[in-house]
């Protein structure tokens, strides 16, 4: 029973959230560590500096690989992306220049997802545990509006990820 | 000039925020400390405990009262309640019953507005201070559905709150 619906008013977006450890910097393998999915837990939360914050999942991938990394992306979707929302609920197959599907580059250490309304790259400023999520604040040093779109919200696509598990 | 555009391809909703001091906790006066204000930045952050973050201005009354009182309320507007929004942008007009000609009750110490969407009271479990805000990290309590609308968000009508100041 949901007894906190209230929480499903909150307006979130759809985003893919991606990181990088590069292989080089690493002494025990030699391929890069890779994370990426969707989460709709982001707001900006300052001006000066410019910074973002994303709540993450604390046993998942992505949120180990940003403690490694130091940097994020966090890419917006609209509704022309419908598709790579569960693409990227799973677990992500990665190939030299595709995640699920989806042409990236690397640049300045950080993952830029090609197929996307927008995308913002973060270096880690801070990191606060919240409960079962990590909530990673992050200045924005780099980001870049890809389509002419409006972005996709849970308003009209409703997440599961609102109010009580 | 605006650098940083893909900002405002995050998606927010319109809230007011309200923080309660009562009176009788207060040694040096005899009215109740009550702010109210409009924010953007709000998301939940954790399924467990069930909490939400807010992003508030450092230096502003709101922000003051809720280090004080240590909990607040996050009222969620929608398209109906558009007039609200200039209302409480400015400094707030209390009466015993209404701030800026809005009816409120105060419950359980927290402040209740009645003509909105919806209403989420919240504990503050951690305040963590980002540049020039600090965010402010509440466990949920008590929640309240009070319309059957949808969430206005900055897709909708855009705000200044978004990207560089």
């Amino acid at each position: 029973m949901e007894k906190h619906k209230a929480l499903q008013k909150l307006s979130n977006g759809y985003y893919i959230l991606t990181a990088l450890k590069p292989a080089d910097e690493l002494k025990t393998r030699d391929k890069d560590y890779i994370a990426a999915g969707i989460i709709n837990w982001a707001s900006q939360v300052s001006f000066d500096p410019l910074q973002i914050a994303v709540s993450v999942q604390e046993d998942s991938h992505i949120n180990e690989t940003i403690d490694y990394s130091g940097n994020f992306t966090l890419h917006v979707l609209s509704q022309k992306q419908l598709s790579l929302i569960e693409k990227f609920s799973e677990d992500s197959e990665i190939t030299d220049d595709r995640i699920n599907g989806v042409p990236y580059a690397v640049k300045d250490g950080m993952i830029g997802l090609k197929e996307t309304l927008a995308s913002i790259d973060c270096n880690l400023s801070d990191s606060v545990r919240c409960g079962d999520h990590t909530l990673h604040i992050g200045e924005v040093i780099n980001s870049h509006v890809l389509e002419d779109e409006t972005p996709l919200t849970t308003n009209e696509r409703p997440s599961s990820y609102q109010g009580e598990k």
